[in-house]
């Protein structure tokens, strides 16, 4: 099995993160999403979407998505589970991680990609280019506004995203609160008490430096 | 266990076509979104996202987003499984799911949901309101488009979206070929002759009335 990452993709970071609360030692592999090797031939060979992270396995295969490669490793490695441990808890998992991808992950990757100056014709990533729409910049950052907001309010009443245990779901939060704070400026704001309790458990956990 | 969904809403058709092929029986309540009833109070003690579809589970517990509603009748009714039969399966599916909903289902919505008189200011469904982006209409088509294409290079080499079997991510597909049909008139081009033979496949198959 091998890891093909970046660094600085928050995407990869979500896979990285997982693979260490599971304690797990799986050999990665770096692709320079600055010299565009995402977009190479030997990469589109190993994933014709062109994105990190992907998983390939022993037989060959490519598993890419987050929630994809998050599913086999669960399914592989079941200790530790980061997916939910019965049939409601998993699916109230995987309830909780679709809202902070849809709600908080997705809007911050939006906001950063229509407004990069590097990324002119690529809003989208994958294999089409698309043209930027400014106007999506001021959405986006407004959604991760609310997102903070509802998910302050959520967490009033649960210690971790998905209820009384740290999942998956909590592993996305954290990757957009750092990348929303790191690329588009937007920290968690100083009244936003229960979410900044959440982020200093969840930051202090040494898969976050993962 | 009760479904909230609504007849004319693609997520809801999403899950009635997952019941549909596991042969489940499930009672069902209509909300009915053009009355608005999802934003009322008493829908928003179901699910406070103000969204069908929603599945109330026996202890009073609410399921809500379309993968996790999945997630929880897959693992309580695990026979004719759609979301894959071993863990690389598993993870294909997965991939193949996130993939359609990416691609072909989410454009075709950011289309619809961004030219319709009747969602101005109401670009996004949930409890927030977005002004509509008009630019998005057209960048959204395009995206369609560019999913067809992609979508029939791929059926060339499988019989199904995820490979052999049948799965949720051939539910996501016909969904949104429908939808993007109805709503766009955006329907699969003359030329794409394999997506056009699994279309006929997936369309033929009892569940598709759901």
């Amino acid at each position: 099995m091998k890891l093909y990452h970046a660094a600085g993709s928050p995407n990869s970071r979500r896979v990285r993160i997982f693979i260490a609360e599971k304690g797990l030692s799986i050999p990665l592999q770096s692709v320079n999403l600055g010299e565009k090797e995402q977009l190479s031939d030997w990469f589109k060979a190993i994933n014709p979407r062109q994105q990190v992270p992907a998983l390939v396995l022993d037989d060959g295969t490519t598993v890419a998505e987050v929630p994809a490669i998050w599913r086999f490793l669960e399914e592989t490695y079941p200790d530790l589970p980061l997916l939910g441990r019965d049939a409601t808890r998993k699916a109230l998992v995987s309830m909780w991680e679709c809202r902070v991808e849809l709600d908080g992950f997705a809007p911050t990757m939006e906001a950063v990609r229509n407004a990069a100056a590097g990324l002119k014709g690529r809003a989208l990533s994958g294999p089409h280019d698309y043209e930027q729409i400014p106007a999506l910049v001021d959405r986006s950052k407004r959604r991760v506004a609310d997102f903070y907001a509802d998910f302050d309010a959520h967490l009033e009443q649960a210690p971790f995203v998905a209820g009384d245990a740290f999942s998956a779901a909590d592993i996305t939060a954290l990757v957009t609160v750092d990348f929303a704070t790191a690329a588009l400026k937007m920290p968690i704001p100083e009244d936003a008490r229960a979410l900044k309790r959440w982020y200093a458990a969840a930051a202090a956990r040494p898969s976050a430096g993962a």
